[in-house]
């Protein structure tokens, strides 16, 4: 892999490129559809008797060897035929580009804008042009053919191997089928059980697909602050948290430069890139939410639509009235969105103007195909305040919410909380898809508890799984450094791998039909003492490799039927040939008793008993 | 806290020592026993209003600041005079030490023998020694009465809060009562629901009780192999490891110097030291499991019981019948005890000489009162092989030995998996429960999902969290070199770490009386800006700190009221004053209306409807 050098004249963003270990791009495509290429990973192995192994890859052109990549141009805009096949949009000016849009940033303080300009898309006269809409008509979109090849990964192979019947898992009402076609994925979406995040304005797009009966997907956040981090290292987090699985990014840049940044993240992003309006629009007022309007929130909505992000986190389930319930919480509000609305609602003694111009924001929305994420400003910040009537009061809001957005056409997903302890995990899952009629959840976490500051990837790695195999859609990641400071690059690995961890763990006890493959690939390398193979199979080789090569660092380890646990001398998994040569002798045993037996039968005698019932000790339970 | 430096001679461990962040260790006594002194660490706090935090401590003398530390003395052997008071004993001149011991090292290669020898004792003339055969003849010992008090920290003060009903979990059949007494210990060890490991010949242990109906503990496996490490550094990773919250320390030492490393160990340890046996009367017959003899494991139980070990893990439950059920596992038999005597029974064709003689193997571990830690030796390597026949068959005979130990006066846990997807972990639980008679279940992860070699941390730590809410008494720690090699000291730390956040989410989940008070505690500080408070109320406030430190080093941030993530222009947590500001405004509003709508009915109107009635939007379900 390439690592990215530091700029020296911090203009042009470096960014990782090269392959993941042992692994390599390929193209797939489904049948009657060669246009449709959809990314895989495989990962070559070193059993000759074991076939390559193909994964889910978000990492865009990035790990193509093939691929040149220049962040300055940004990635291919394949999708654009898409959009004009299908029709009912135009192209158009676009709003200009306004100081206030970069926080009023000159001179040596502004960072180098992006040198192409491509003019946005919008629906025209009203036509259809979300998802949604096309799956209500009946109409099946190269978005929708794409991403059921893409969920299939796997699925063959499973198939194959279905007398075994891998998949065993307690799913709590999803209906993961054994194959995805793409009349399922319309249908999931018609019904508001799935949404596709694909702005029309971004073509750079890979399309995947969020809801309860596709793979769990997660979210990785990253951003600038006043007080940190620049351009540059914001588009190489994007590409290295791709990298590493996370299937949809979030911008949560604030201060200054916050439109230049969010063009060289979309331009150079082939996942679904989010953003929280919001936060734009206070920059705009110089910070401060009684100043906000709706006119600023408006234009707001428009720059970014035009833009190209894929989806809106809205906090406009947080209404006036529900703001004296968080009074006395142990931490408040805590989502930034969320006291952002809160404080306005006061200071104006008024309705949120997010609710109450709930259908204006749809058709925004709309005309873009720009998926709503209905944030949860009320959201538990604490175990304190976990399941509380503030938090439930906004997803009541939420679901209303959300049928007003499916009828005006609009693909919508739900955010959750935040601080849940376990036993008010599935809680929340229930309700929210009670309420939210079964639209996808996307919940931040859970954290299980709030004493392990420093560690909150793992309280709320825990609590995501867990939420994960409930029906949680999305997860989106937590790092090492919440609550304490904004993530580097590391802390954007490490909450990647953690969250990978979670959404894998969900898909197997959900009991999706291939998720069980890799484990069972892995656990096969790993018994096999096929080191190389054990590393690349798994989450991140490189820190699987490094961690065995910090005690047995020769080549020759790498072959070694033996690790530092044990030692060579003793190794338990050698055993295992001697019991296998055991069971095979028994059971040849036990057949020569069974011909024997037979053979007395047949002369009338029954003298044999069958070794094997010697070792039946019931079927376990 | 002053860190061990690297001993230029190889010959005298150095060991941590030192206070943790802001904390100071204190002692508190039971009324009435002022002879017992139970260990807290109390975490002083920046705010005059908020009292000192007391927790749980784990960590030993080694951050008393008053404690002079010697460790080729070894810590003080207080304990032995509560053995004697009780009688029954005799002290004897025990088996002396023979070169097979430490694996017939000499010369340069063996390590420097422990200083101080002390005669061991046992049980004399058959009279009762074990805290078991105590419980069920009524009497309350002074570790029992020891326990109870460690036990309680946070319920005085849970108690006082009692009001705002903090502990709302789900129990799955757990009893936890509101506050711990002596005859309630005497009463769960009697039912075989909780045991306290003490060998009497490990006076330098400060007791503590693993049971469902107590604190979630945690275990720490340190050890070296025959490829790696020395005494100096595992004696280091024991005090390490109880530093950050291990509660029980497994020595999984192979290779040469075993009973020099364990004895180091021992004698500096105020935890209960776990080995597994079988791995040393290995080393004593060359590595080959088929040469090992009944009469080389009884001199090697009883070697160890001489020396102090609390507890034993005896894969007893590997039945001959039961190997060949592993012969189709993807992974085999992963535990390294469970495959030497697969090994053993294969090559002999002979029932498990451990099975065989469990009498007399129960008659010398109760003389000492070494409890048994029933190994799982057929536990699932990998998802595909979990909740099989093989690991069910002996499960089923675990129950069948817990009660043979029980009739003995043995205590007994039992040990589980492994690897397990989350659908299948309750099933684990139960099933321990119904056929062990509620013993303790200690329980290794369990792992998720197999596919993250580097973070299996993690991956076992969302199962631990999950199986310690159903039941679960002690969670063994699995680290990120877990599968890859042997963990150092950073790797202990974050396994520890790790665990310890899986069994406070477990006590919270629970709903353990006093659990949720750090939490609180330190959301407040949080919610606060008490940098500080934050860190120092974390499980560990080093990280924390280091982690906030890195994008806001100055002394003056740790009292600023914002931080790298917004940055100084806008907090959500600012917003919060506003709030309640407002929602007292109301609640006067509202008073007042409710007083002039009863000024009103008096006078036979009702025009006023109180403003709080449209606040309340239902009770959250």
């Amino acid at each position: 892999m390439n690592k990215p050098t530091r700029p020296t004249d911090l203009s042009l963003p470096t960014v990782t490129t090269g392959p993941i270990s042992a692994s390599r791009k390929i193209y797939s495509s489904p049948q009657h559809h060669p246009g449709i290429r959809v990314p895989l990973r495989e990962i070559a192995l070193t059993d000759p008797g074991e076939p390559t192994f193909r994964v889910y890859d978000s990492s865009g052109p990035y790990t193509d060897t093939t691929a040149s990549i220049d962040v300055a141009r940004g990635l291919n805009r394949d999708r654009t035929a898409w959009v004009l096949d299908r029709g009912g949009v135009e192209t158009y000016a676009g709003r200009q580009i306004r100081p206030e849009d970069n926080g009023h940033v000159s001179g040596a303080g502004a960072a180098r804008v992006f040198p192409v300009n491509h003019s946005p898309m919008r629906s025209a006269n009203d036509q259809p042009v979300t998802q949604l809409e096309f799956a209500r008509a009946g109409i099946v979109t190269q978005e929708m053919i794409y991403v059921a090849h893409r969920e299939n990964v796997g699925r063959l192979a499973a198939l194959a191997r279905a007398a075994e019947a891998l998949a065993d898992g307690e799913s709590f009402g999803a209906a993961i089928p054994d194959f995805i076609t793409p009349e399922f994925v319309r249908d999931e979406i018609a019904r508001g059980r799935a949404i596709i995040p694909a702005n029309i304005n971004h073509p750079e797009l890979e399309p995947m697909i969020i809801g309860r009966n596709f793979l769990v997907k997660i979210n990785a956040n990253i951003g600038n602050s006043a007080v940190t981090s620049s351009v540059e290292e914001e588009v190489e987090k994007m590409v290295w948290a791709i990298r590493w699985g996370a299937d949809t990014v979030m911008d949560l840049s604030t201060g200054r430069n916050i439109h230049t940044t969010r063009e060289w993240i979309l331009r150079n992003s082939p996942v679904p890139i989010g953003t929280v309006p919001i936060y734009q629009a206070l920059e705009k007022c110089g910070g401060d939410p009684v100043k906000l309007t709706w006119e600023l929130y408006r234009d707001t909505l428009i720059e970014q639509c035009e833009q190209g992000v894929d989806y809106f986190t809205i906090h406009a389930g947080v209404r006036l009235a529900y703001v004296p319930l968080t009074a006395n919480r142990v931490t408040g509000i805590v989502s930034r969105g969320g006291s952002i609305m809160a404080k306005w609602c006061l200071a104006h003694h008024k309705e949120s103007f997010l609710y109450e111009r709930f259908d204006e924001i749809c058709d925004i929305m709309r005309a873009y195909d720009v998926s709503f994420s209905l944030g949860d400003g009320l959201r538990p910040g604490s175990i304190a305040d976990a399941n509380d009537r503030a938090q439930f009061a906004e997803l009541e809001t939420l679901g209303e919410l959300t049928k007003i957005a499916w009828a005006k056409g609009c693909q919508v997903m739900i955010e959750g909380p935040g601080h849940v302890p376990m036993h008010k995990i599935k809680l929340n899952m229930d309700k929210q898809l009670r309420e939210c009629g079964e639209a996808p959840f996307y919940t931040l976490g859970p954290l299980t508890t709030d004493i392990a500051p420093g560690y909150d990837h793992i309280t709320s790695g825990i609590g995501a799984a867990m939420i994960g195999w409930f029906g949680t859609s999305m997860l989106c990641y937590v790092t090492p450094k919440e609550h304490l400071g904004l993530p580097n690059r590391d802390d954007v690995k490490t909450g990647v791998i953690t969250y990978k961890i979670a959404a894998h763990a969900a898909d197997l006890a959900k009991g999706h039909p291939a998720a069980q493959l890799r484990d069972d690939a892995l656990s096969r390398a790993r018994f096999d003492f096929r080191w190389e193979d054990q590393f690349n199979l798994g989450l991140d080789p490189d820190t699987a490799r490094s961690f065995h090569d910090e005690t047995l660092p020769k080549d020759a380890h790498k072959v070694a039927h033996f690790c530092s646990m044990c030692g060579p001398k003793f190794c338990s998994m050698k055993i295992t040939q001697d019991v296998r040569d055991y069971a095979a002798r028994l059971n040849e045993q036990s057949k020569g008793m069974a011909e024997m037996s037979g053979k007395f039968k047949e002369m009338g005698a029954n003298l044999y008993v069958s070794a094997g019932d010697g070792l039946d000790v019931g079927p376990a339970d």
